[in-house]
C-alpha cells in the first residue's frame, strides 16, 4: 500500500510540474500557474468521478492539495534546472500514469460499469488532466495531436480487464498491466511511434 | 418505440460525424478524432445529466458507444465521399436534434425542474456536444457566432411545453413539436435565416 | 436577509453585464451573448456544486434566469452608454464577488470539506464564471494572466475561516472578510497592484 501511495505521490508531482511548465510557457502569472497544475494533476480523476457520480478524491484528501502546492513552488523556483531532472520526471510520470490509469478502471469496476467503460475511464483518469490544462491555455489538446500515452493508456486497462479473469492474484495483474503501459509508453518515445497517420501527404499541407 | 430509437441512432451517427468532420479539419490523429466523435453525439446530454444530477446514459447503455465507434471509423474512411451523404446527414442531424431537445426536455420534466429551465436542457441536450466539440478544437463555439439551430431548439421545446397542458396525446405532441424544430431549421437554413443581428454595419469591422 | 439578496441580485446583473460585454467584443450572436452572460453570471457557483456534488441553485431558483436574462437584454441595447455606469458596475461587481466568495465558503462548511478547500471553493465561486466565460470566447482566462481579483478571495476566504474560531456573531464576521476582499480588491486596482511577476525581463520577450 505503501508503495503505491509513493507511486501515486511521485505521480502527481510529476503531473503538476508539467502543469507549470505549460503554465510558464504561456507566461501566467502565480494564481494561474497553481491552477493549471492543480488541474494537470487532478483534472481526470475529478472528471472522472463527477461522470461516475463518486465524491472528488482530492476535496477530502489533503495530501493532494499540499503535494501540488509543493511541487508548483518547487518548479517555478528551480525552472532554470527542471531539465537536469527531465529524465526522471519522465519516469515519474510514466509510472504515474501507469497507476493513474488502473486506479481509474478499479473505480469503475467498483461501481459496475461495463468493461469498456472501465478502460475509457482508465484512459480519462490518466489523459485528461493534461486535456484540460490544454483547454485551459487555449491549445487543442495535445494528446488529440500527437499520441503520447492514450494507447499505452488503453492497452494496459484492456489488459487489466482481461486478466482479472484468470486466476492470478491482484498485486500480480496491477504489476502486469502497469508494467504494459510503461513499456509501450517507454517504447513509444525511444522509437518515436505515433498511432498510423490517417492522411496523405497532400492532406497535410494546409489546412 | 422502436422508431424513437432508430431516431436516436441516426442523429447519433450524425452528430459523430459531424465530430468526425471538425477533428479531421484540424488534423487530429485518431485518438483525437475517436474522442472529439464521441463528445460531439453524447456531450450535451452528459452536461445535461451532470446538472441535473441523473446517471449519464452512455455510461450504462453500450449502444452509443459501439455506434459512434462505428460511426467514427466509417466517416475516417470514406471521408472523401461523405459529399454523397451529406444530404442524409443533415436530415438526420436535424431529426437528431428535435428528438434530442425533446429528451432533455422529459428528463428536466421528469426530475421536476421549472419550464424555463426544462426548455433550456432541451435545448442543451441538442445544441452543447457541438459547443464542446467546438472547444475542444480550440474554436469559439459555432453556435454562439452564427445561430444554427438554438433557436430552432428553443421554439420546439417551448411549443412541447405549452402543448402538455392541452389534451393532445403524448405521441401527437412529441410530433408536433418535434415538427417545429425540423421546420424551422429546414427554413432557417434553405432561406438562410439567422437571428438578427445587433451590431451595426460599423461595429462589424474589426473585431 | 433582504440586504444580501440585494448585493446578489446586484452581483449577479454586474456578473452578466461582464458577460454581455466580452460576447459582444467577439462579435457574438444574441444567442451566444446570452450563454456568456449566463455562464459568466452562475458558472462559478455550478462549478462548486458539481464538485461538492448539491444541486445547482439556479436551476431551481428562477430569479437568477430572469436577472440575468434582463440584465444581457438591458446591457445589449445600451452598449453604447455602459461608459456611463462603468463605475457603478465595478462597484457591483466587487461586492458581488465578496458575496460570492463567502458564499461559497459557507456552502463548503456545510457540507463539512476541509478549510482549505473551503477557501478554494469560495475563490471558485466568484472567480470561475470568469474563466468558463473566457475558455468559450477562446481566450486564456485573464485571471491566469493578469491577477484581478483572486487574491482578494482567498484573503476574504482566509479571514472568514479564522474569524470562525473567534466569539464575534456571524454577521459581524461576514462584514469583515467581506470588508477585506473589497479593500484588497480596491487597492489592487486603484495602486494598480498585481502579484509580483516571476519572469525576469528576458523571459517576458517573446514567448
Amino acid at each position: 500500500m505503501n508503495l503505491i501511495l509513493a507511486i501515486d505521490v511521485l505521480g502527481t508531482i510529476a503531473f503538476a510540474i508539467s502543469g507549470v511548465l505549460t503554465a510558464l510557457h504561456k507566461r501566467l502569472d502565480p494564481f494561474g500557474i497553481l491552477i493549471i497544475a492543480f488541474v494537470t494533476a487532478v483534472g481526470g480523476g475529478t472528471l472522472r468521478d463527477i461522470l461516475i457520480n463518486a465524491p472528488v478524491a482530492w476535496m477530502r484528501n489533503l495530501t493532494y492539495v499540499y503535494v501540488i502546492f509543493g511541487a508548483a513552488i518547487f518548479a517555478v523556483i528551480f525552472r532554470k534546472r527542471l531539465g537536469y531532472i527531465r529524465r526522471s520526471l519522465f519516469l515519474f510520470d510514466t509510472i504515474g500514469i501507469a497507476l493513474y490509469t488502473i486506479v481509474g478502471v478499479e473505480k469503475g469496476l467498483a461501481a459496475d460499469f461495463p468493461p469498456v467503460i472501465c478502460a475509457a475511464l482508465g484512459t480519462m483518469t490518466a489523459c485528461f488532466g493534461g486535456v484540460i490544462r490544454d483547454i485551459l491555455c487555449n491549445e487543442i489538446p495535445i494528446i488529440f495531436r500527437k499520441e503520447i500515452y492514450a494507447t499505452a493508456c488503453i492497452l494496459g486497462a484492456t489488459a487489466y480487464l482481461f486478466l482479472l479473469k484468470t486466476n492470478l492474484t491482484e498485486d500480480i495483474i496491477l504489476i502486469i498491466s502497469g508494467s504494459i503501459v510503461i513499456t509501450v509508453r517507454l517504447c513509444a518515445v525511444y522509437f518515436k511511434l505515433s498511432l498510423p497517420s490517417i492522411y496523405r501527404k497532400d492532406e497535410l499541407e494546409g489546412p
